[in-house]
C-alpha cells in the first residue's frame, strides 16, 4: 500500500557484493555477536537475516528467553543492515514489542529492513521469528551518522 | 516538580524484605542475568539497581559495548523491579536511548524505577550510568500481567 | 525480504465493505478527526489512507506543522485501522519519528498498515508523506482488546 | 534514588527569567498551542507545566480525548521545555503510553522535566495528568539541535 519516496542522498555504495563484504568485516570485529552465536544468513544493501539459537544461558527467571538476547539478535541485524553500505552509523535508539516467548533450543530469525535513510539517518525494522515463522518480536532502530564530511548533503 | 497519583491499585506485598527474597528467587533462576554477571545491589519494592562489568565478549564491531548487551542489564533491572512485588509481570515491550559509549572495562550502574503501576500493567524507567555518574542510556520498559485472578479489580 | 505469520486468531470480519463500514462509522463519531479536516481516503481489512491540509492553526513556534497534528493524523489512521475489522481495539501507545518538516498549505497522506495481529494485541506503522511522496514521519502504534468474550483463545 | 550527573555541556543561559521570556515567546508563534486553548501553569529552566481543557472537537470515535490531542499536549510542554534555555531545539521523536481515558470537560495537566541533555541532544519526560492527579499518559520526547555554531564542543 505504502510507495513512499525516502531517500535523500544516495549511499556511497550500494553494491551487493560491497553490502556482503562491508557486514563481513564488521562481523569479524563484534565479539558480542560471535559470543552469541549469531550466523549471517543473507546481506543485501540495507537488508540483513542473521539467526540465533537460543542456549539455556540466555534464559530468564520464567525459563524463556531473555529479552535482553531477544534485543541483542535484533540490534546485531539492525546494527548490520545500517552499516551495509560501507559508511558506520551507529544507534542512537531503538524500541522493541515482544510479541511471544521464544523457548531453549529454538532457532530465531531476525530480518532487518531499511524504512528511511537519509545521509545523517536511518530507521531500519526487524522482525524476530521463530523457524515456523511465528513472530517473536518487533523491533525499530535509528541510527545516525555523526560526522557528515564537508562537501556532503544531509 | 511531578507529584502524581499514579497506582490504581496495591500490590500484594511492598515489604522491603519480600522484594528481596523476591529479587533473589528471581535471579537464582535468571541464567542470562547471571551469564552476563550482573550482580545486585539494591532492592526496594519498585526499584532495583545492579551492577554488570564491560567484558570482551560485550563488544560490538565499533570497539564499544553492545547495545544488545546494555539493553539487556537495563532489562534484568527492569525484570527485577517489575517483579518485585511477588506477582508475576511479563515484558511487553521497550525503548532504549543511547546517550554515550562504554568502554571495555566500564563498570555500568542500571537503576530502575516505577513510573507507573496499576494491577495489569507498569512502566518502569531505567537509568544506565557508568561509575563516574555519566548517563550511558535511558531505557523505559512497559509490563503486563496477563491473567488477573478473578476477584481482582484492575 | 520479510514474510512472516504474524496472526494467531482470524478477526471477525475480513471484507472490505465491513471494514469501509466500521471505518465511516467510526469517523463519523470522531469529533477530533473532523475538526481536523480528515479526509479518509482508502479502506481495507488493517489498512487505511487518510489525508490533511496543514491548516494555519496547526502550526508550531518554529512556523511548521506541530508534532501534535502530525501525530493526530497518523494516530487516526491507526485507529482507523486497527479498528476495521468491527472489534472496538483501543491505543496501548505509539511512537513517532519525526523526518521532515512540513509547511503551510501542504497535503499530507498517513497510510496505516498492520504489522502483527493477535485476538488480544495489534501493532500498526503509519508513513506520513507529503503529496511529492517525500516522507514526513514514521509510527508505529500498539494496540488492545481489553476484553476478550469467554471462549476465545487469545 | 538516581543521582546521575547528565550534562556534558552548559546551556547559554539557565535563568528563571530568561525560561519564561523564553518560552513566552515561543507560545507567542504557536498558532497550534494558541488553537487547542493550552495555558502556561510554570517555567523553570528545563521544566514547564501546561494545561488543557478536553473540549467536544477533542473526543475520538469512542468518546474519549483523541490520543492525538493528548500527545499534542504532552509535545507541547516538551517543546517549551527544551527551548527553555533560548537556543532552538527540535523534535527528534517521541513515544507515549496511554494509561487512562480522559473525558469532555477533564481538566488535563502536562509537566515536563529534563531527563538528559548535551550541546546536541536532550531527553524530556511528561506526565499527563487530571486535576485529580490521575495519570492518563507518559511521554518522552528526543529533541535534537540541528546546527551547533562552530567554535561549540558538542
Amino acid at each position: 500500500m505504502l510507495n513512499v519516496s525516502n531517500r535523500t542522498a544516495a549511499p556511497p555504495n550500494d553494491s551487493p557484493h560491497a553490502a556482503r563484504d562491508a557486514v563481513r568485516a564488521l562481523y569479524a570485529r563484534d565479539l558480542a555477536a560471535q559470543a552469541l552465536g549469531i550466523e549471517i544468513l543473507d546481506v543485501a544493501p540495507g537488508a540483513v537475516r542473521v539467526a540465533m539459537l537460543v542456549r539455556p544461558d540466555m534464559l530468564n527467571g520464567h525459563g524463556t528467553c531473555h529479552g535482553g538476547m531477544l534485543f541483542a539478535l535484533a540490534d546485531t541485524a539492525f546494527a548490520f543492515a545500517c552499516n551495509s553500505y560501507g559508511e558506520a552509523m551507529v544507534a542512537a535508539g531503538a524500541g522493541i514489542e515482544f510479541i511471544a516467548a521464544a523457548a531453549r533450543g529454538d532457532r530465531l530469525i531476525a530480518s532487518a529492513n531499511e524504512t528511511s535513510r537519509s545521509a545523517r539517518h536511518g530507521i531500519y525494522d526487524v522482525a524476530v521469528t521463530k523457524a515456523s515463522g511465528e513472530l517473536v518480536a518487533h523491533f525499530r532502530g535509528r541510527c545516525a551518522r555523526l560526522r557528515v564530511p564537508s562537501g556532503t548533503s544531509a
